[in-house]
């Protein structure tokens, strides 16, 4: 914490005013109001408060400043700009095409951690920020900016109790109370003691403090510093627009911008005015403690140890899942892994019981699992959340800014599809591959295996970027041996032959299907393809293409998952300019209780299924030739 | 509520346990000691306080019991059947693949309104149940039973304050603190003051009680009863396994069923020992009050005004459905309205401003608005809710529940893809059809001008289950004259000619792009055939194929969404057994910040692209005739 003055402080304050309202006149759009009632809350963040070094603003030490409510962007970039990260006046390119400068941050500008905007998200990867400060034992300190209205969003109290459960005292929230939502005013209006209240519930420290006083922020902050085995939240009063009377604490504002001309000019005017003449010193940032550095990572894959398992084990791919999580928490100690309240069913409890320190409950939170996973990412951690497939969807929208952050998470769902059986369909997930397929850059491996999914848990690790794992409840064969290799779009042909008459494409659960449809069809005289498409996302292109041509352009996929964006899918896309048939063989209706094997069947993705499509095939064929 | 004896009720309570135990040892899976921790409580709302009337569960007047830790469904379903819904014996077959008994509860079953199972829904599913109370002028009462574990999902603190937002004292909550999740100890054990602090600093009334002491389960029913002006929850200190020496107050029995044999004919016999004598009355299960009914629904596309568009203006979809949806409320008062603070943006404010009653606010919080929309559903309402699209996709779990619910609720999406420009990616939903299409039993609305907007609104009110409507940020030229009438699983033919060299297959947005596509190549001298794809599911595989035989069998799909789970897969499986080429057109990276038709171009989902793709089809097709 430096020694600014409040008169520099309240002038850098007015600065960031007049630059959220200049850039957001010269783009057109954009919310000024909401960036004007935080200016002093940043002002004294950047310029007092925190350690960072504008020019590394990576540095794995200092202090780190999440806007949640990240349509206040034009301020967060005016910030960085005074503190001398880019010129001032590329504030000017703000929603251009070609600036990052875009209408809500994102980590193209490398003093974004994870892209905001969709609000509520922001607190949950401040306890990610936060929590990796411990992992490498460092004093950062963590602030998270969020907005009253998006108070209402219960991602934001997941966040509030993992802080709390955690003693997450090197976290500090602010809640801009500045009354206004987009629409109306918010439910409680400018009562600090509503906020408050819920925090102190929730077991957070609070200060209420009117948040244009720079006296009262900066002692705010001071007093977050200094309090201990709990975060903070300070609660903000202020005014949406302060400091411009055409909108200041007015309704009827949220993301409109001011006229270009007389509209702007006397906002501007009147900013300029509130500038008082000082000679104090201007702000010296004070520089994060030392750099030191995790070092390259290494090869993940390379330093596996190597499974033990014996073809034709019998292993679940979400206990080999575990297996290798725990092995890759030997490996480097940026692996760590998250969980809400089922370790014991994705054997997550295989790390924690080895790295108990790098291994973050969040209770039946999933929204703050993803979110808090996103946050150690951003820092450097390789985090590995994991929950029941389905129960991931409850983080989809993070899962979808997971990307937009391409931040290293690696997420993994078990128990997916159907062959969980009994449970019933609340337990089923049936639509992850399309919420993870639906992420451009998310890597989706499915491993059929136990054998692959450790293989492919370890390069998840070394794979830039998101990556999605989905695992099996039901223990299957073990088909590959120790020597075997995969790879990012990779696939693998088990059954070929010259006579293929058409090729099944199966991943997880209905390769052991497919295997035994070959079979079938084998004692019948008919040969197949088989290939396990262990990488749906990116996928093996030429692979199945040379597939498909070798078998009469017949492509039978078969998956335990809705027919809609998945392996399907993907696979028709991949052949779309060959003319294939591309058969999916898909679950396409809402199940029922029952045992696996008999869902399999009534749902038209067994054995049975697989067997009926390709001599159907066959019969279209021959009577096509006629 | 009934004067049932406490000797009476702690019989009843305890032939719970005895069913529980049974039907989740013949099953071989289950919960047991999450039943066995609510036996009281289930008691004596069945038996003691609630209206209802066994054979008619569905009665519009009847009290609401939501069990939202759906995994205690032997319980539930134990109840139901000693009230007299159905024979005793008929618990046995719990979890089988012929009985609704699932092991997890669904509507299949009559008696229960929305499917639980994931955590942390039925309260806001309650929150709709008890805003329709009021929107029949109802003095049923709602009951929602939710677990201690389940208590850290945000969405639960959502429905809390929308619940004490809406003052809604017809609301009673009651938390089992059994102190135990799935995997390990919650992380608040059985501290009821940390479940009650958190309650009331959300507006609520607290009652704490021991929840196997049936006097303090009635005092403290009574008490919830008694209160107005806002929503009470019970705190039920409780033991998990109650009942049952091998697991009572253990961790580690979490989803464990005993074994068959000794195991359980011994924990049977410990639970039949604390059945006492009794010569008290059977319980009499008060009557709801006498049933009205609302009439059969209206026929609202024949009553919606005829929009008065004409061709050529120019008019966002999104406001077409606002003006659709209040047009809707003047048809019939089922018609209601759900926001999340964006009204003015997704244009329902319209409807509020002339049904505010039937307006729902729940600000920024997408997954209660859901909820809420799905209980509002099952009591017999036609809600609404809209936000941005890719913020309902924070509610991707509850509108899956939703599917598996099959309720009436008519999901809204606005500022669907790239089109919306310079905000940016983290506001642009481009996987939000992915989502909806992996609902199977969800109709999926893609309007491409205000008079399809507002005929297909009236249509979704009209058809049954849920619903997805996808509407547009920029304003879009009207296409359709007044008579034009759609349908689902329609398409429309906008543009053919019997020279045709391929079928381009849009909607939304991306029509006009077809159509400046197929102006530009017609004046080139190449005819294209264009098709409106309004109703992307079900969608029209006959359409698809007639045109795809009429052109070449080169289909050419464009559509502001990622490639993964849109347009381009919808109509690819459609027509798989063709053996046409389907080229997709769509946003395949993360996308910018820009003006939209800079970023429709840059996307490669313009009229530029569409004559690309068209032309390289016909060079690809001359060639391959050579």
């Amino acid at each position: 914490m430096s020694e600014t003055s409040l008169a520099v402080l309240h002038n850098l304050a007015t600065e960031l005013r007049i630059d959220s309202v200049r850039s957001t006149t010269e783009a057109g759009s954009g919310h000024p109001t909401t960036c004007l009632s935080a200016a002093e809350i940043v002002a004294a963040l950047f310029f007092s408060e925190m350690r960072f070094d504008p020019h590394d603003p990576q540095h794995p030490e200092a202090d780190r400043f999440v806007l949640s409510k990240g349509h206040a962007a034009p301020i967060l970039y005016a910030a960085w700009a005074a503190a001398g990260a880019f010129p001032r006046e590329d504030v000017m390119k703000l929603r251009t095409l070609d600036s990052d400068l875009e209408g809500h941050p994102t980590p193209r500008l490398n003093f974004v951690d994870v892209a905001t905007g969709s609000l509520g998200q922001g607190l949950c990867a401040g306890v990610g920020i936060a929590l990796n400060a411990r992992r490498i034992a460092s004093d950062y300190r963590t602030y998270v900016l969020i907005g009253d209205g998006e108070s209402a969003e219960g991602s934001v109290w997941e966040a509030a109790q993992v802080a709390a459960f955690h003693n997450l005292d090197n976290l500090c929230g602010i809640t801009d109370v500045n009354g206004y939502g987009q629409s109306r005013a918010t439910q409680w209006d400018r009562d600090g003691e509503a906020y408050a209240s819920r925090w102190r519930a929730f077991g957070w420290h609070t200060v209420t403090i009117d948040g244009h006083d720079l006296k009262q922020v900066l002692a705010a902050l001071a007093e977050a510093r200094g309090t201990t085995g709990r975060p903070t939240m300070i609660v903000a009063r202020t005014l949406k627009g302060k400091g411009c009377s055409i909108f200041e604490g007015k309704d009827g504002w949220h993301g409109k911008t001011l006229k270009k001309g007389t509209e702007t000019d006397s906002a501007l005017a009147e900013l300029r005015a509130q500038l008082v003449k000082t000679n104090d010193p201007a702000p010296i940032i004070p520089m994060p403690a030392s750099r030191r550095s995790e070092g390259p990572l290494p090869d993940f894959s390379a330093k596996l140890p190597t499974p033990a398992y014996k073809l034709g084990d019998i292993v679940a791919t979400r206990e080999a899942y575990g297996t290798a999580l725990a092995a890759l928490g030997g490996i480097d100690r940026r692996v760590v892994a998250l969980d809400s309240d089922v370790k014991n069913s994705t054997f997550s409890e295989r790390f924690e019981k080895l790295y108990a320190d790098r291994f973050y409950q969040t209770f039946i939170a999933e929204q703050v699992m993803v979110g808090a996973s996103m946050g150690l990412a951003a820092r450097g951690a390789i985090p590995f959340p994991s929950s029941f497939a389905c129960f991931l969807e409850r983080a989809s929208d993070f899962i979808r800014m997971a990307g937009i952050s391409n931040v290293n998470v690696k997420l993994a769902g078990s128990h997916a599809g159907v062959s969980i059986g009994e449970d019933g369909p609340s337990q089923m997930a049936l639509e992850d591959l399309a919420i993870m397929r639906g992420v451009p850059n998310c890597t989706v491996f499915y491993p059929s295996d136990a054998m692959s999914a450790e293989r492919l848990v370890a390069l998840a690790a070394s794979t830039p970027g998101p990556v999605y794992i989905r695992t099996t409840r039901p223990k299957t064969p073990v088909l590959y041996g120790p020597d075997e290799r995969f790879s990012v779009g990779g696939s693998k042909v088990l059954r070929q032959s010259a006579d293929d008459v058409a090729t099944v494409i199966a991943a997880g659960v209905t390769i052991d299907e497919a295997l035994k449809a070959y079979d079938r069809l084998k004692a019948e005289g008919v040969a197949i393809r088989v290939i396990d498409l262990y990488c749906v996302q990116p996928i093996d292109r030429d692979g199945l293409i040379a597939a498909g041509r070798a078998t009469g352009g017949h492509l039978i996929t078969v998956e335990d998952h809705y027919a809609n964006g998945g392996i399907g899918d993907a696979v028709s896309e991949a052949v779309w300019d060959q003319g294939f048939r591309v058969q999916r063989l898909a679950v396409r209706e809402i199940p029922r209780s029952g045992p696996p094997e008999v869902l399999l069947d009534k749902y038209g993705i067994s054995a049975k299924s697989i067997v009926a499509a390709v001599l159907q095939g066959q019969r279209s064929e021959v009577k096509g030739q006629r």
